[in-house]
């Protein structure tokens, strides 16, 4: 059977755990999806000198790992292009195929961030990717941690309020900047009545088709 | 239970049953996965015109159908748009989901057609969905339907030269621009070493992925 690894580059168990469950759809496909946490890192990924730790370390990680494809479960896309270099297997980031995903959804994407420190680290990836010309925009809230969004009422409000913007924006699908909005994907995209993507999920169901040939 | 309708717009059964079969891997999610053939439809669709008319007659099938998502089986994308401004449902289209999934592959990707006819219009979609900057090309083949291309000996042999003439031209992934491509794919990607793209899968996974939330 193939195996996915899924890397979570932070510390926080409880993300990687939210993480496993949510992918548990997938699993009936045949696909070994193991979700690993990297131990070494940041409790949440805030900064770029962050993101750049933590994409040594998942680099470190894949590079020991028995797996068929591997899927970089935060939204900076840490290692993901350092790995592409190591490695001849599958690799894929959350934020990039986020994105794709959403450009199958509406003319339009807009993203929502943990805080406007992310912007422009997110923004940066984009343009690498040539994704720019369908992007509406991206706001950040006022600050939380990836366990935190998936948790907090009052980052749930900003969350609405900030998919609200983006549809001013233009946006007509709203990506979740962060593995750990997964929480509340459903409820959000219920609310607003227009598609928002977990990332996880995006990526979940590109490295699953991958693997599935 | 999340009902997936694939409509393959021309009325080729064969190339419908062969579409069929090889989506029983994304059936195990719990989708419920019901593939039609548009009777109406050319038996290949070889032209802008047959294309415009199968866009008439994909959002005719829809509009009747009972289902939660709608993928729309051609690569010219025949009725998407417009089905979009029909239905507040996802539809999906080969084409599109194909490319953004070869995005998460390679820098760049190459697409092949049954003909050299096909190019344009592929082309203008391409041009439409944003998705030129990391185009490495496409080619034809010299002319198949798509029945026959799944088939026939010397359309692979023709299929293997275009793809190492996309490799040339910077392609590091190659979509198969025809939903009858299928049967071939798995030995293409094995004679080629890189990723080969099948439209149908490529869509499956997209909208699987959007009915499992």
């Amino acid at each position: 059977m193939p195996r996915l690894l899924v890397i979570n580059p932070n510390s926080n168990t409880t993300v990687t755990a939210n993480i496993d469950r949510a992918l548990a759809p997938w699993r009936v496909t045949g696909v070994t999806i193991d979700c690993m946490t990297n131990d070494a890192g940041p409790d949440t990924i805030s900064s770029d000198e962050d993101a750049q730790r933590a994409g040594r370390d998942v680099c470190a990680i894949a590079a020991k790992a028995r797996a068929d494809a591997i899927l970089v479960a935060c939204f900076s896309d840490p290692g993901v292009d350092m790995l592409r270099g190591q490695t001849a297997r599958p690799v894929f980031g959350i934020q990039e195929c986020a994105i794709l995903t959403a450009l199958a959804r509406a003319p339009r994407y807009g993203i929502i961030a943990l805080s406007e420190r992310a912007v422009p680290r997110h923004r940066a990836r984009i343009e690498k990717l040539g994704l720019t010309e369908r992007f509406a925009g991206e706001l950040g809230l006022s600050g939380y941690s990836a366990l935190a969004v998936g948790q907090s009422d009052a980052a749930y409000a900003e969350t609405r309020t900030a998919a609200d913007r983006l549809r001013g924006l233009g946006a007509g699908a709203v990506v979740l900047g962060c593995a750990g909005f997964g929480p509340r994907r459903a409820a959000l995209e219920a609310d607003l009545g227009m598609p928002v993507i977990d990332p996880v999920l995006a990526g979940a169901a590109i490295a699953v088709g991958a693997l599935l040939g």
